[in-house]
């Protein structure tokens, strides 16, 4: 069985970069820096469907992307969830939440319609987080 | 440094039990069979704040919870997420979700107005997730 990204997945993404376990994406919806983990593990859909040594490379990945947001953005607070109601893929999102954000205090999904990165607005994030997961 | 809950964790929730770093908690909202996992070290925000160990036993204990949930309720989804927008203590959501649910396919938070359990069947499901960490 070989691995393929869900095209739902990606279609609202771009790639950012591969981490041992986990190809990470950038969703395309501006309102939030919005990190996406996506194991590169065939016909997973839940985290505990993950081998125990992916499982610990999964934990370290959450940190390593919730780090670089961190640092990157300083946001409030960091939202970390792995749902996967819509697109069963095991994927695990990693957002930077402000208190002034389009959705706060609430969950991102469907609290506010998805804005739009001007061209070299998302050229430079992506290349902030590469930089930011190379260092 | 003491731990303590958060009282509106507390006021929304009954103890189902403690494992080697979080206690267990049931939510009240009878919509779902909604387990809170708290780890039960002070003054912690985010995943990325705990210590090495404590994020393994973490990653453990939200496996164990989620086969808890898979094995009594044979969900189509779990759904796995610390978000803590409104309470900061770090706490995550393992949540057994089913197609016919009030949510379905959203995330819960804010999608349907709580429902309460009925008291006998409050004490079965504690007393089912009891036995079922217990074992």
């Amino acid at each position: 069985m070989v691995f393929d990204l869900d095209p739902r997945l990606a279609a609202d993404t771009e790639d950012v970069c591969r981490l041992a376990l986990c190809r990470v994406l950038l969703s395309r919806d501006a309102n939030y820096p919005w990190l996406i983990l996506v194991p590169e593990r065939p016909g997973i859909r839940e985290i505990r469907e993950l081998e125990p040594a992916d499982r610990a490379s999964l934990m370290d990945e959450i940190v390593r992307a919730t780090d670089v947001l961190e640092r990157l953005y300083s946001p409030h607070k960091l939202n970390v969830a792995a749902l996967g109601n819509s697109v069963a893929q095991l994927h695990v999102h990693a957002i930077a939440r402000f208190t002034e954000d389009a959705a706060w205090p609430k969950p991102i999904w469907g609290a506010a319609p998805p804005t739009v990165y001007p061209p070299e607005t998302l050229e430079r994030r992506l290349a902030e987080l590469r930089d930011a997961f190379a260092a």
